[in-house]
């Protein structure tokens, strides 16, 4: 039986609702609204090859708009990728059918679900393609946006960066169905709003009835066939809760699912519906490529490194970010670096001059920044994400969602801390590792010199997941040799003695300031033990823990550049919490302000006068 | 002597250039591409009143782009307000002149050096006079953007934000000097680009040589005159570093101090200029309107809330939220609820039945919106913002510039934790105590029932700076009658007695759990110490060390649904930290995903079962 694409459309309508139903919640009306649209793109225009949904020939599938996941779920099940029933899990613990898409669900690109970060994905994954040499025939991404989350700026800093790059595969999808949660949008249906803010930013542009399949296909033929230099956007006027009377258009049906006897009125509305469990052949891709394998360690060995840093040296840790990440993009492909026009201040400018074609210049847009990674992440790329420490905040949730899809991104914050100097509170990173910790599983590494700088970079390289390295505006002295090792987890003991009387846990600036401490301490005969806790997280429970114990006052100062709660001192903290020692936190406690670095290291609280003056206090 | 409007621009170009080789930092180059613009400005549309720089009939002026900041300090100097030799201690340590605006200068409206946020600042402010009945005649609100800037997604956030809401006494004014920090923009010299955006996003706009004074008058004359219900853009095409040979449009010029040979040069370069130290005559206000006093504490008292909550009675404290500040709204006419279209879900909808004329619609763009309260605050008003917890982490830069901005908004998040089942990690807020709690001097409280978050959030009220309220999206228990009281920086000890084993300290939904978890370990006669904790930061450290002390294995336990890093746990440690008292964390240590609370709370290894295993694991 040949079925026609209202019935199609239907059938996809029929298990939004059963799926929502049965879960007791979820939001059938925003899947209503673009179901006959996205049958069509299943029906007629989708190149996928199911098995392998991360097979770099097949098209994409975004939903930007995460909470019409009954939608996509109900779509690919009619693929045939797996049995319809499945469905009816949606929203269930141990399910892979979540209430937002989850990497759990292998279809999913990406989590989504905080709106407006989709386009940025369809951006990484178009931007790899588009680097990509083995694609000759670039497959297309589309992303479905709600017209809600247009109110969100990532998708105008991701609309410019599609045309900028000319990203002419994207096909974004705006599904304006006219009201979003508590009360109609900006601009209910008038399409011609989203067209000419699209047209603006240098997409082309068409506006079509969203229920009129003759419209759907004109507008997908003209988006996929076209030849042209810009991305395309189709705007699509419709409603919520198409196709059943009592939800269609209507306010105070957002997110809430149909209760039974409701249920059964709707799937009436319907029409008789054949019981057909795979109504979409999608289009198989005519080659497969599969993801590069991840560099292995031999190619990331810090051997291969260009300069050799010499001891006592003066060198910015984030001048090193620069050229010890141009060198391990020799041996991994993978690598790509990104930057928020600031290259020439964390250094990245220096993969650029080796790597060009894995260097994208992402302008002052920290959101789509982080979501294009996120997009090359899936695409099998390694992406390195740079810029000061105080402006990875812009994109905190971003980070989140990075986290959330399984992502692996490395990030690199420069300017970390007081120690900036002059510039002031506003470039100051002094949150950011308070915001990459509370992630699970993140790793967090702030390196003091040249050398740990250098050999814990090239470790990031080869661990999987989303790890954050924080680098320092300011020249320090190499104080590591070359055989030094570094690992992720691990920390070094600087100076110690039987007589030690407290540990000095610094990282980063603060070392070269415990550092100092010391010596001035020694003069008076207080014998202190000096750690770089060069991993913040995962920390070096073990050394910190046998420090307390070794130590006369079972003590530990921390000492950092960054807020006091969140950063070094509560990592610390919980390491050795169980144990029973003491734990003095040093870092900032207030808001600082212009000056120099040292001026400015003794105003917050944590130069070696400081620190002298603590340890005093406690032996 | 009359002077020149060129003579006076090139008298403020000379004191950007004094001030920023005197300080041997700095951006001079990005000044003198606004010199001219803003020079004509000052010198014959700004009214001001220079004494009382809140008088809220003051016109106001932004910049947006905090790194001409030399530019703002010559300008106000140049009205006289203060000396021009105070420009000399530019980004010097204690000076007010710092490396970016900070509220230490009066005249800046908020902290700017994060990019791409003044234009919000601008919103707040002009809604703030658009609501203001004492305001017949609206001052206008000038913004300076660099076009760099404009490549943040936040300023189309606020361009539709600004054009919905008509705010037609902003003028956006923005400086095209074509070069970023690190290369050329995304658009260039390409004046129509940002000029079809704007149009495209609600405003009328003029592109203008920004250094041809006939352009700049003729805008300024239609920017301020023309009645229409649309802001004002002012597209200026400019050259970083005009006026002077060596650096006009010249790259590699960004954030460079001259030194003294090439100061010389250019100074001749600007022609010879009289030494006087006031050449603008500001108009003042025909009127002058002062900040209204905040409100006083008896009318925040909680017997005016209208109803009182049953013991035993399940109410979630989100919907409490929203009943109270309509309550608290009554009485305290500076009250304003933000909310990003989940007014439903957060509850701020009842604020907006009560008061629809102090309640702003802000639609899905959570950094627009706070920067629009960061301007409401500055116009001396109260925010209110709320959103989902999880939501909150898009705004992080803003709530950090905010925090910097001295600004005086609260913030209430829903829907924190797994204890929101079914929509999956994307919506569940677990790193919001984290964000909140780094940024010093800030109040973090997380209420479990109704009447306590009732009595948290009159005290809120009278609190000054940046207080966070976490509330629950599903119904607890009424556990507190009306008598009891709550206090910032408060605990209540639930269950004591003189054989408690150990001590668990909850906050929220886990108060509950902890409460369970008692009864069950009290059938086997292991008692414990139940702590609720609600005052998250500041913390009640004297009572935790109390009970510390006083129970038996001197152990606090920990449980809360956030992430492990950052929250409850961490705060708990940090105030026992040299009391040497034992603590272990329970806190969610993996992704989430969906299901119901019950399971979650179990998955997430929070749950009185949890905890009865970990208080035997050490008793």
């Amino acid at each position: 039986m040949k079925l026609t694409l209202q019935q199609k459309a239907n059938i996809v309508r029929k298990w939004c609702l059963i799926s929502t139903s049965e879960a007791g919640s979820g939001h059938p009306t925003s899947c209503l609204s673009a179901a006959d649209i996205m049958t069509v793109l299943f029906d007629k225009y989708l190149t996928y090859d199911l098995q392998t949904p991360q097979n770099l020939q097949n098209d994409r599938v975004i939903f930007s708009k995460g909470h019409a996941s009954p939608l996509l779920y109900s779509l690919f099940a009619l693929t045939g990728a797996y049995d319809t029933e499945e469905l009816k899990t949606l929203r269930k613990f141990g399910s892979r059918l979540e209430g937002h898409p989850t990497p759990r669900y292998p279809y999913a690109e990406a989590a989504t679900g905080s709106l407006g970060q989709g386009l940025s994905v369809g951006n990484g994954l178009a931007v790899g393609m588009q680097r990509e040499v083995i694609l000759q025939n670039k497959p297309h991404v589309y992303v479905l946006l709600g017209d809600g989350e247009m109110a969100e700026g990532q998708v105008w800093e991701a609309a410019n960066f599609a045309s900028y790059y000319k990203l002419n595969n994207i096909v974004a999808i705006v599904d304006v169905n006219r009201l979003g949660q508590s009360q109609e949008t900006m601009f209910g249906h008038h399409v011609e709003a989203y067209a000419n803010k699209f047209n603006a930013f240098g997409f082309e542009t068409i506006t079509i009835d969203g229920h009129n399949f003759d419209e759907i296909i004109q507008a997908f033929d003209k988006a996929t066939t076209n030849k042209r230099d810009k991305p395309f956007a189709i705007i699509a006027k419709t409603h919520k809760g198409h196709g059943i009377s009592f939800l269609q258009d209507k306010d105070n049906w957002h997110g809430k699912a149909l209760k039974k006897d409701d249920l059964e009125k709707a799937l009436k509305e319907l029409g008789e519906l054949p019981e057909e469990k795979k109504i979409f052949s999608v289009k198989i891709p005519a080659k497969s490529s599969s993801i590069e394998k991840p560099v292995n360690e031999k190619n990331s060995d810090s051997s291969l490194l260009l300069q050799t840093p010499k001891l006592g040296e003066e060198i910015a840790t984030r001048e090193v970010y620069g050229t010890t990440l141009a060198q391990l993009g020799m041996a991994n492909m993978l690598i790509f670096a990104l930057d928020g026009d600031v290259k020439n201040s964390t250094f990245s400018i220096d993969f650029k001059s080796a790597h060009a074609d894995r260097f994208i210049e992402c302008f002052i847009a920290e959101q789509n920044m982080v979501g294009v990674a996120l997009g090359l992440s899936r695409f099998g790329k390694l992406p390195f994400v740079s810029t000061f420490a105080a402006f990875l905040t812009r994109a905190f949730d971003q980070v989140r969602m990075a986290r959330l899809s399984d992502a692996n991104i490395k990030f690199v914050g420069s300017h970390a801390g007081v120690s900036i100097g002059e510039d002031g509170s506003s470039q100051m990173g002094l949150e950011d590792i308070a915001m990459f910790a509370t992630l699970p599983d993140t790793v967090v590494l702030h390196p003091c010199d040249a050398v740990s700088t250098e050999k814990l970079l090239s470790t990031l390289v080869t661990q999987p997941g989303i790890g954050y390295l924080r680098t320092l505006r300011s020249k320090t002295p190499v104080m590591y040799d070359e055989t030094q090792t570094f690992s992720i987890g691990g920390s070094k003991i600087l100076r110690e003695s039987p007589d030690d009387r407290v540990t000095i846990v610094a990282a980063g600036i603060t070392v070269f300031e415990a550092l100092q401490a010391y010596e001035i301490l020694k003069q008076e005969s207080i014998m202190v033990r000096v750690v770089d806790c060069y991993s913040i997280k995962p920390i070096d429970s073990k050394t910190l823990i046998r420090c307390a114990e070794e130590t006369k006052q079972k003590f530990i100062i921390t000492v950092e550049d960054h807020f006091e709660h969140g950063g070094l001192g509560d990592l610390v903290l919980s390491a050795v919490a169980e144990s029973g020692a003491h734990v003095k936190k040093m870092a900032i406690k207030h808001i600082s302000h212009s000056g120099t670095m040292k001026e400015l290291l003794d105003d917050g609280g944590i130069s070696a006068k400081h620190i002298v003056k603590k340890v005093k206090s406690i032996v």
